[in-house]
Parts: structure tokens; C-alpha cells; sequence
């Protein structure tokens, strides 16, 4: 175990995601099963996420609204394979206000049910569509083993559910999701590559048509689902009579998407970027973008660097996110240590030495050690945080990316595929059934995660079954 | 009932509030009793008080986390009066994944109990104090009556919980949250003027030492209570062992504070501005500030007056929050009262003739009617506008002053109060017992709102006790 008390990743990949979620302030357990408390780092990141997203959520003609947390028990029942879905995993109120409940309620596990009875009030003709509505909200899925952020009873997330006229509408909105909300989000903002593909029947949402998503692959070359986009089809339309009058006067069901992304996203961070030293975060999320730790041995070295600390960082406000660490009772080393760890992307240091030279220390928490400190004029500081912000950014998701790619291997037998899906993400020609899926994942853990959209021209083999298809999958162990 | 479906104050003030939130697409009703659905104007305008409100918070020092939703049955017994004031009204979660709970949960009703169980293992030495949390969140409480915003079994709020080194730093907390972010944002961006001040203990939260307020006063002159402040002194610090290592090494309990606002402000909001003819939004809170209406007969007419609206709303976008109404099945005059119903500060039409003449008519929804509307240059148009906005928030608030001065009474006596009560607010000394407030509120449904921080220098006599005292408390009948 490092100074840091957190464990390499090498010894124990579980152990070291746990160690940083503690170490950096990120979220603890709570008294509840299967809740955590996110703590104030955690959900600063979280609300960069958020705001990132909700920003393209609403520029793509989304309105937010809110709809309650409790669904009546019978609205679940209603749709046949999402019952099947979510019924096993609710959490029921039964007793409120001191008396005991004629019908229970279940707290959300997603919100189609209650929304979808609240569209068919909302819905009469053509001209209300398509209604593109979003919530951010908490819901609630009742789960056995649990892990911060990853998987818990309780998470944030945000909803999108819309209604359409026409099928091709509602499939544009549900692929315009994923392409331009979802995946421009996990990878400009988060600089964290993402496959994007269908999902098998298998693997889709319960009581959906199709379902699109998005996939990163973490350094233990796990897949981490990201989002997810489902076009419903007509399916929620018909069990909660969501309707509409045609130009010409016909009755018609709408066609209806739903789409989501989490708390979750928080731990795909944390997964893909951070190092044995602790949380590594691209500058569009980080909460603290530049620190600046001053340091000085005595009064007259203190008044001369803090003086110089503040005229540096003048109109910085405007700039980033940044902060000064004035605490007195703290060592310029323990400071150091607890920005790395809480991974602030770029590190300040002024001394009485920088001083006399007209520089400072400059550091970027990506290249952590000496590689990536250098000595830089003070003169056109800000510019220079401003670019070095930048190339972190990128530098983050180039990292990523080429990670993935050398993790993502192309096999042609199922011996091959088991060997390598212990490494990362598996490529291969596939024409299983569903038993087929069900089989591979008895015996390697790993799921189909996406068919690409991306797909061979040429036919191929399919490496459990032998028979020729154009369809190429990816597998993996996924979170 | 006037053409836009809203029945007149004079005629049916409760009425009058359900037919706003209905007609200018607040809220509904939802199928979980007491629950409603906050339909996207309604969040919208919650968006932008939230947003001003978190503004202040993180300025003022304190940091977002989140807590669960979930609160172990226990948790809420471990304060006295907290538990007596909050039990009868919680709902229960008792059965989960598919099995009955050995312990049931509550859906937090508020989290003091939570968050205290978290604080105990967060705080250590004097170093971690003062600890300054907030939280956004939803929580549910079960009430029987309920009214859209005013009062729903499920609401959002933000709740803040701080801990502190001394009874005085807790004191100051809970005094400047009620000063700079409440009072400030109630004031200043929704344009409603607040009395402030302390409850009694009839009147104070479960579990409080002190509970300050601020009180608005609503057109038909009964008070809402927009903001709650709580000093809650070392109750929950005892109870769930609070606790911190002075700097000479002594174990004490640390002084906790917390305060909270809700979608209540939403209802205030539209009980405070909105006429008879719908919404009316201060500018700060308005979705949408500006409306322009382009007005044309036939092809030619709409060519040239979108050609003027696209050059008159150049740079627009980083002014205002603005739409242009360019749908083309309906006419003017049903969208300038859709527009009305929906509160927009602002509306421009432009014509042909307009065009002609360089002019465009600007109408402002606070002065409804021929008053409101003047015809103004093209020229220098934005920078009207933006005067124009400042005065309509500058007017809004004007008018609930003078309202709310005219509307408050000072008596002497309880026959003078039982009259006076009925208008409005009520101001007299008083020096009554718990069981004197409670006799008022059986006879005449008023309550003591706050006792006021300016007391009169001079003694007076309690209008019910006749008695000599130095305190002087305002009454009203309350939502």
C-alpha cells in the first residue's frame, strides 16, 4: 500500500476503485443497505457532469419537468416484460401517514409507467408532438451487492422520455440521444472513448423495441454501460393508451423513446482515468481546475509569497475553477499529496526562490512525478494554465483511447475468445441464439455489450457456432 | 370566469390559485394521492429560483452532497420531539427486493437524522468545524389536504445542515442564511417582500432551540411561509453524538444548524404577482422574458416582418431568455393570451405597419390592457427592453409592499384583532401563553407568524392578556 493508502491497481484492481471513492472524498456507505453518502467532492463532479449534459439535454429541444417518486404498483403491472424487469427489485410503501395502504406504492425504478400515464393526458393531437421531455430525479433499484457509484439502491440520474408520430422520428431521437447527448458528454467532457452500438434481445430494456448504448472500457478492461437509448416502439403507447389524432383524423398510438445516464458516469470516471495516486480528472470536470500552494519558511517569505500568489492569479475567477491553499497548519508535501489525490488537474507552486527568478513550479496531475513538473515564467501564466487545461483534456482521452485499442482484440474461435476476454474487450463474427449468449456468459462472465453500428462488409465465421454471418459483436465482463 | 378559463380573486381565491397552475401549465395532479406533476413551466420557473438560491449557498461557503432517500426507522426516533413532530406523517418502506425488511425505513420527511448519523463520523477535531453541507433533494411528507406547490405529500427542496465549534457561530449561520440567501432571494428575484423573524415555540421545527422564518404576504392577505431557519442547538449533536476535540484537547458536542426552502416558492410566487388574467412572473424568474409576436396577412407581409424580427432580436440570445412565436396555425390574439396566462414579462409585436413606420409595440404583462402597451422606436429596442425588465421586477415588488403595508393592522384589543384578521396581517403586543396561541388560532384560524428582530422601545399592553410587555409579534391566518 502506497503513503496514500490506496491500493496499486495491479495487486488488487477492486480494492484500489474502492481506496480512491474513500481517499479523495468521493462517497462513503451509509447507514442504509446499499445507499451511499455522496460527499462534496463526488457530487461537485457529478454536478459538472450534470450540467454538461442538461445543457445538451435542453439544446436539443428537451424541457425538464418532474414527476412523482412513487409509482402505483399496478402502473408496473402494466407493460408484460418491464413487470418482469423491475418487479423483482422494488422497493414497496405500504404503511403512510400512520395507517396501513389499500394499494401499495413502489418508489421509481424508472419512470416509464408514471410518465407514460401522464402522456396520454397531455397527448391529443399531432401538433402536442413530439413532447420531449426530461427529469432529473432519484430512483431506486433493490440491489444485492453493491458498490459506490457503480451500483447502488439508490441513484441520480437523469430520464429523457419522448413521443413521437412516426417510428423514424422516434428511432432519430433515440440515436440523436446517443450520438449527440451521450457520447458527445462521456467523450468530450469526460474524455472517455465509448463504443456505440444495439443492444442483443438479451441485453435490452424491459419492454423496449430496440435498445442503443454506449460502452467504455475501465483499466481492468471491463466494460462500463454509460448510457442507454431505447426506442419503446408502441409498446408503452398501448398499455397506457397514449394516443394522438393524425392530420387526416385517424386515432393512432405514439411511438415513444426513454433514455438515461447516472451517478454512474461517476464511476466510470474514477475507473478510467485515475492512477495509484489517486483520482485523475479531465479539467471539464474537475471541481478544483488549478491549486496554488505557497510556500515559505518564515513571516517575511510568507508576506512575499502571498503577495506574489495574488497578483499571479488576478482575473483567474474568470478563467477556471481554482483555488488557493492558504492552511497554515499544513506542510507544502501534505498539500501536495491531498490535491493529487483529490486529482486536481494543475498544480502551482510559489516560493520564495520563484520569486527572485519571475517563475513558479507548474504541475499536471496526468504525469504525475517529475516528468510532468516544470519551471515556467510567471509572465503569461494564465495563458499557458489556459492551454496546459487543454492538453490535459486530450492528453486524458488520447490515453483512453489507445488503452482501449489495445485491449480490443479480433478472435475467430471460442478458445481464442477465452483467452483474450480475460484481458479486455473481445471483437468477433457471431450468429448465437440467445442460449448461445446465455452459455458464453456461464462460462466467461462476458456479454455481448454492443453491436456496432459499424459492420463488416465482407461475411464471416462465427466464432462459437461456425455459421457465416455479416453481423461482428463485441464482448466483454462488463460493471 | 373570464375567456382564459380563470375565475376571478374577488370571486374564489383558492379557485382563482388552482386555475393559474392549471391554465398556465404549472403543475397536475398525479395518480399518487397527494403527489403532483410539475409540468415544464412550472420547473422551469423552479430551475431559475433554485439556481439563484444555490448561487448564494456556494457563495456563502457551503458545498452540495446527497444523502439517502431512506432513513432507518430508528434514526428518527432518536430525538425526542423531532420524532413526535415528524412520525404521524412519514411513509413507510417495508418490504424490498421481493422480502419483508427486519427494519422498516422512512422516505425522509427531512434528514437532520441522516445527515446527523453521517456528521458524527465526518467530524473529529475543532479543524473540521464549521462544517457547512447542503443538500437538493426531494422528501415526502403525508399530508391530507393537499394544494399544488402549497402543500404535496412529495417536494423539493434544498436542505442545509451545518455544525459548528459555539453556540454564537451557530447562531450567526442560522441568521445569515434567513438574511443573505433567503430574505435576499425572495426579495430580490421574486420580487416578494419578507417579514423576518423568530417562532415561538408553539410554532418552531421539532427538535429546534430557536426557529427564525420569513413570512410573505399572499393577495388575499393570509401569509406564506416562504424560508425556515433552525438553531438546533446541541439536540441532534446529543442524540446522535455530534462531537469534536476542542484546541485544548477537551470532547464537546458540536452546535448544528438547518434551514430549508421548497417548491412552496413556486406557489408563493404565483399567489404573490399573478391577476386575473394569469401568471405574472418577475423578470429574474420568467422562463421566458421576451415574447415576439409577428403579425402578417398573407405571404409577402410574413416575409417581411420575419425579415425585421430576425434583425431586431440580433444578439438577443445573450440578453434575454427570448422566443420568437412563429407558429402558424394560430392567430395573434390567441397567442398574446397564451403568453399572458403564462406570465412573460414582455411582449413585442411587430407588423407591416410597424415595419413602415420603424416602430414595434411593446406590452408589459404587469400593467395588463391599453397601460401596459406602447409603441417605441426600433432603434436602441434591446436596451429598452432591458430597462424595461429591471422595471417590471422593480414594480412587482413595489406592489406587494404597498399591498402588504396596507394589508397589515395594528391593534389593542381581541375584538379589534378578530376583525382586523380576517384582511390581512395583524401586529400587537402580546405576552400570551402556548395555550393563549392556541386559543386565538381555535377562535380566529390566525397564528402567530414571527415575533419581529425591530421591537418597540416602549412597553404596550397584550391585546388578549392586557398585560405589560415589551414584545410585539405579527399574527396572520397561514398556508
Amino acid at each position: 500500500m502506497a503513503k496514500t493508502g490506496i491500493t496499486p491497481r495491479a495487486e488488487d484492481y477492486s480494492q484500489w476503485y474502492l481506496d480512491i471513492v474513500r481517499e479523495a472524498g468521493m462517497a462513503e456507505n451509509s447507514g442504509v443497505r446499499g445507499c451511499m453518502v455522496i460527499k462534496p467532492h463526488g457530487y461537485a463532479v457529478w454536478e459538472l457532469i450534470q450540467s454538461a449534459m442538461d445543457r445538451r439535454i435542453k439544446q436539443t429541444g428537451h424541457t425538464n419537468a418532474y414527476f412523482p417518486l412513487l409509482i402505483p404498483k399496478s402502473f408496473l403491472m402494466k407493460e408484460a416484460e418491464h413487470v418482469e424487469g423491475f418487479a423483482p427489485e422494488v422497493a414497496e410503501v405500504t404503511r403512510a401517514g400512520g395507517e396501513d395502504l389499500a394499494e401499495p406504492y413502489v418508489i421509481r425504478p424508472t419512470s416509464e409507467t408514471i410518465i407514460g400515464d401522464t402522456f396520454a393526458r397531455w397527448i391529443n393531437s399531432w401538433r402536442d408532438l413530439p413532447l420531449l421531455i426530461n427529469q432529473w430525479a432519484n430512483v431506486m433499484r433493490w440491489e444485492l451487492r453493491t458498490r459506490p457509484f457503480l451500483r447502488t439502491s439508490e441513484f441520480l440520474w437523469q430520464e429523457g422520455h419522448t413521443a413521437h408520430a412516426t417510428e423514424e422520428d422516434a428511432e432519430r431521437e433515440t440515436l440523436m440521444i446517443l450520438h449527440d447527448v451521450y457520447a458527445d458528454v462521456v467523450e468530450r467532457v469526460m474524455a472517455i472513448p465509448v463504443l456505440r452500438g444495439l443492444k442483443t434481445e438479451r441485453e435490452k430494456f424491459a419492454g423496449a423495441l430496440r435498445t442503443y448504448a454506449i460502452e467504455a472500457m475501465m483499466q481492468d478492461g471491463r466494460a462500463l454501460q454509460a448510457g442507454t437509448s431505447h426506442n419503446l416502439g408502441q409498446n408503452f403507447a398501448r398499455s397506457f393508451e397514449i394516443k394522438y389524432t393524425t392530420q387526416d383524423n385517424r386515432e393512432e398510438y405514439c411511438w415513444t423513446t426513454s433514455w438515461g445516464t447516472s451517478t454512474r458516469l461517476v464511476g466510470a470516471l474514477i475507473m478510467a482515468h485515475s492512477d495509484d495516486d489517486g483520482l485523475v480528472l479531465p479539467p471539464m470536470v474537475a471541481p478544483v481546475q488549478v491549486v496554488v500552494v505557497p510556500i515559505y519558511k518564515n513571516d517575511d517569505e510568507k508576506r512575499r509569497v502571498m503577495e506574489a500568489a495574488a497578483s499571479l492569479t488576478k482575473g483567474w475567477d474568470d478563467l477556471f475553477r481554482w483555488k488557493l491553499d492558504a492552511r497554515e497548519h499544513l506542510s507544502p508535501g501534505f498539500k501536495f499529496n491531498e490535491w493529487e489525490v483529490k486529482g486536481v488537474p494543475v498544480r502551482v507552486e510559489v516560493g520564495p526562490k520563484d520569486i527572485d527568478k519571475g517563475t513558479v513550479a507548474l504541475s499536471r496531475r496526468d504525469r504525475p512525478g517529475r516528468e510532468g513538473k516544470s519551471f515556467v515564467e510567471q509572465q503569461g501564466l494564465s495563458e499557458r494554465i489556459s492551454t496546459l487545461l487543454a492538453d490535459i483534456q486530450q492528453a486524458l482521452y488520447d490515453r483512453a483511447l489507445k488503452f482501449r485499442d489495445e485491449r480490443t482484440f479480433t478472435v475467430n474461435s471460442y478458445d481464442e475468445f477465452k483467452a483474450k476476454v480475460e484481458e479486455g474487450f473481445v471483437r468477433g463474427y457471431w450468429d448465437g441464439t440467445n442460449e448461445d449468449e446465455d452459455r458464453v456468459k456461464a462460462d466467461t462472465k462476458a456479454t455481448v455489450r454492443v453491436i456496432p453500428f459499424e459492420q463488416p462488409e465482407e461475411e464471416g465465421t462465427c466464432f462459437l457456432t461456425g455459421r457465416k454471418t455479416n453481423r461482428r459483436v463485441i464482448f466483454a465482463r462488463s460493471y
